[in-house]
């Protein structure tokens, strides 16, 4: 099925379906970047709803897939997994590999708009425009019915990506997503080199701010944020999006888990029936041979 | 609930229960060892069932845990879960890390007789003995009650460990196991160095020569193999236990699936269900706070 654009790195029969992953150049990013998928078991030419997952720092796209055991659920509801990996790599601009949240690996979803990492740093267009067209031209998917979710920066870069495009986005989620960026170190670190000092270029980029001016016009929205996540107080800022009373988010609290892939597997079964839901995703036995 | 005996590495919720790992100074293995467990949500001073899993080559306790997405089932299902390393490490024995498939997370689950490696390499001892007591000891162990799975080696190991210790455990099963080692590479290098020359001797650990002389008398057994293995062939030769006509071994072939933790995943649910029936586990609701 992928052509020749797409370059398979590893492919496993998984849940009746098929897990893979694979490199193609980027035309916004200007180099190779890698994304996992997994085709739940389906009917020759029946298309299939998308949920991309945006996973966070320092991760790439085999995490989410390795880790959150939502593959299982996906081949249940008839749903797509897409992984795209966390940032550009090996773009050669130096310093990229010096810090765990920033360059590689911490591309924070947006589009840089600073030399010298706007030659590369294009994720927001990479996720939201040409990842899409180019799982559409390769993969049995339904034409624009597509969720997205992600895990603390992918946290972020989901409702971001949802925000700016709501159209494009039939549900969002998120697990103990960055929540106000433009507020908190590794989102103001970020932002500063992306986007540069004028900190009215990061409102786009910050849910919080996104949330407030969309007068609740919206996707609805599926959050769960653990009280035991060490990076809650610092740097998710998560109670902030409480305070709006926005009826089409709904906000879970989880008094004991904390930030590790152990409370995403926990609950990533809920958000994917949560997308399958919106995205009229239709539920079928697995189907192992 | 953990003694002093233990040192906790990481705890984290997890499906309403917990998981966590721990190192600990082993008596048979003569230094640290560690194991990874969940417990799942349960009753105060209810006692649980406990299928320990024994991961294959390169592999450590952290494996299973991450990657199987075994903690949904055994939180239904009421079952610990409880994962070794595959050796001993760090035990300044020479050459202890140069190979991938012996010394250093290739324990192959025995009593090594042969020096530099009988100091340490104990990891049948470990796994049979030492590690079930410290378990009970610890945690809300239901006492006698055990299954053990593995993988590859680790599936080597499981059916090794339950064949020769037929009271200790009441239910058997293996993903891709190592089944007749004496016959093939990894099994003759580790068996050969671990064990000496002396053949005989390499019999008490090979699974097909301890099921044709156990005259069919022992727990039961499901096995699941994927004939898109590429170790099929030349490692694990699961087809001689097909031979063997034993009622009591269900081994289930799949024609698409490889040896990776996706191939795991997708059945582990099965291997969980298996065990617990054997068990006599009590399956609950899941019990997010």
């Amino acid at each position: 099925m992928p052509a020749q654009e797409l370059e398979i790195l590893e492919s496993h029969a998984c849940f009746g379906g098929r897990m893979a992953r694979y490199e193609h150049p980027s035309r916004h990013c200007q180099g190779p970047m890698r994304f996992a998928i997994f085709i739940p078991p389906h009917q020759p030419g029946e298309k299939l709803p998308v949920l991309t997952f945006l996973a966070g720092l320092t991760c790439s796209e085999e995490t989410f897939m390795i880790k959150a055991g939502a593959q299982r659920y996906a081949a249940e509801l008839g749903l797509i997994l897409v992984a795209p990996d966390t940032s550009p790599r090996n773009t050669g601009i130096a310093g990229e590999n010096d810090d765990w949240d920033f360059g590689s690996g911490a591309g924070f979803y947006l589009d840089a708009t600073q030399a010298p990492w706007q030659a590369h740093y294009q994720m927001f267009s990479y996720v939201t425009e040409e990842l899409p067209a180019l799982i559409a031209r390769n993969f049995p998917m339904s034409a624009g019915v597509q969720g997205i979710c992600g895990h603390s920066m992918g946290g972020h870069g989901a409702l971001v990506c949802g925000l700016r495009r709501p159209g494009q986005y039939q549900s969002l989620s998120a697990f103990a997503p960055v929540s106000a960026p433009s507020q908190t170190p590794w989102g103001q670190k970020a932002f500063s080199r992306y986007l540069g000092d004028d900190t009215r270029q990061w409102l786009a980029y910050d849910s919080l701010e996104l949330l407030k001016s969309s007068g609740q016009q919206h996707p609805p929205i599926l959050i769960d944020q653990g009280r035991a996540d060490p990076f809650l107080e610092a740097e998710l800022k998560t109670e902030y999006l409480e305070t709006l009373n926005d009826p089409q988010i709904i906000l879970r609290w989880h008094e004991t888990y904390d930030h590790s892939y152990f409370f995403i597997s926990s609950f990533i079964g809920e958000h994917l029936n949560f997308h399958a839901r919106h995205l009229g995703a239709v539920p079928r036995s697995p189907a192992h041979d």
